[in-house]
């Protein structure tokens, strides 16, 4: 699985357990609803500052969201 | 401290660590020597490819490299 892809699922398992819609999270993130989607299908390589924002929306880390990545995946 | 600032604190403990130049981290990464710099300095919106790569180069993980920022920085 490539580390897109997982960080895309840490953050899906993230939303859901704070049984967060993909709507909700993308307005307290302010995001839009479509990119949170392809952010957790791992389409997006995504930067630093959205990494930021979606974690804080989901009351949690950088760190935490990017748990799980190694360095085979790219 | 800003978010891309303490990263850039982080890549760089880690690279010194390493006993790593920052043309040498540069090379392993397949970065540019000076887009290191700006890392570093905290000065670059990272995109997720590039975490990856540095973490890579690093022997580190992402979410390591990620460790101290928190919701507050942005």
């Amino acid at each position: 699985m490539g580390a897109a892809k997982k960080l895309g699922l840490n953050i899906r398992a993230r939303r859901l357990k704070l049984c967060y819609s993909q709507e909700k999270l993308a307005e307290i993130a302010h995001l839009h609803r479509t990119y949170i989607g392809s952010v957790e299908r791992g389409e997006r390589n995504i930067s630093l500052v959205n990494i930021i924002r979606i974690a804080s929306a989901l009351k949690t880390t950088p760190s935490e969201l990017l748990s799980g990545l190694t360095k085979e995946q790219s």
